[in-house]
């Protein structure tokens, strides 16, 4: 696929895991590819914990199915009836649990670029996920970021130190295929929007 | 180029730039893969604002070389003279400022994903500047993120709505060449770390 191909078929990925085993130079390409990423200050502030062992994917997926209840309770009728059909997360199916963490103290103390925008580091960690999705879509792999869990929880079934941010858990494996449209779209939460409604000419608000 | 030719590509550019447009059908690509982009809800909370006024890219760079001299004055004797030989930004040089912002607001009040984790939203928007910055590296052109400012200057600068934050100033324009190398390396500011070092298994700080 070229790149605009990849961009375009990369999907959220939930219920089409097969649970099938990464191939180890499949996974290093992936990683390769985050790791390639840009990041503020060349500081490269992000960490990858692979995690395969069943009982920590299993007590994660717990505590994301008590967050999941949480977020349920806040919505009305008809929002938590259309969010009751909707998959939020395939931790068990997926292969493999990938948690990418944000570590301040890389780099430090002089980041180049960050001084006037802490969360410059941050942003870094996120621009490393994204090549990691797309090269993961280019081996046929589907990646599904879970977010319904607190970031204190993750961080002592990991063992991550206090100064280190967990990002995103992404579920990560072999799919049987990737839909065409997004879970949330086809199941009438929210639909794309045109890309003219989000730009602007010189000054916020000006369309043309 | 593939997937992950288009990856290891890819660069910050500062000096590079030729200053000529960018055609309208290549920036719409570009603006396409940004806005395909995965997002927490399908909340799709980015705007682009396409900066071309020459006025309002010249009060931001002189911003940014204040902000310049602020994170120079931070440093001690041998990072300051290896810091003076960098270039942090080519916002006059390149033909079009790309400022990509954040609004919270969007898909609100219940963004599905983001009730625990309040940043994932923000994390969206860098998701979507990922893309932008493959897409433009696709095109032959080059993105450098400005990260010398101040968040209030550049939203007073583009009328930018307070609950609006802004993430980046994408330099974005085509170049004469993309180095092979990061200019922070060559400098000897900093150099990619080998992958082993940000990979843990199963629990932060495992190595195998």
């Amino acid at each position: 696929m070229n790149l605009y191909e990849v961009v375009h078929r990369r999907r959220d990925t939930r219920a089409e895991f097969t649970g099938e085993e990464i191939p180890p130079d499949v996974l290093r390409r992936v990683l390769t590819a985050a790791h390639a990423a840009p990041s503020v200050g060349l500081s490269q502030p992000w960490d990858f914990v692979l995690v395969r062992d069943e009982s920590i994917r299993r007590a994660f997926r717990d505590h994301v199915q008590a967050e999941r209840s949480v977020f349920a309770a806040q919505l009305d009728q008809e929002r938590a009836e259309t969010f009751s059909r909707i998959k939020v997360e395939g931790v068990m199916e997926s292969s493999l649990g990938i948690v990418v963490t944000y570590d301040p103290d890389r780099g430090s103390p002089a980041v180049l670029g960050r001084h006037a925008i802490a969360d410059a580091g941050l942003y870094s960690v996120c621009l490393a996920i994204q090549n990691l999705w797309l090269a993961a879509t280019e081996e046929g792999l589907g990646v599904g970021w879970v977010s319904f869990y607190r970031e204190d929880v993750l961080r002592r079934l990991l063992n991550i130190p206090t100064r280190v941010r967990p990002v995103a858990w992404l579920c990560v494996g072999p799919v049987r295929s990737l839909p065409d449209t997004p879970d949330l779209e086809r199941h009438g939460w929210r639909n794309r929007l045109p890309l003219e409604d989000v730009l602007h000419y010189d000054s916020y608000g000006r369309r043309n």
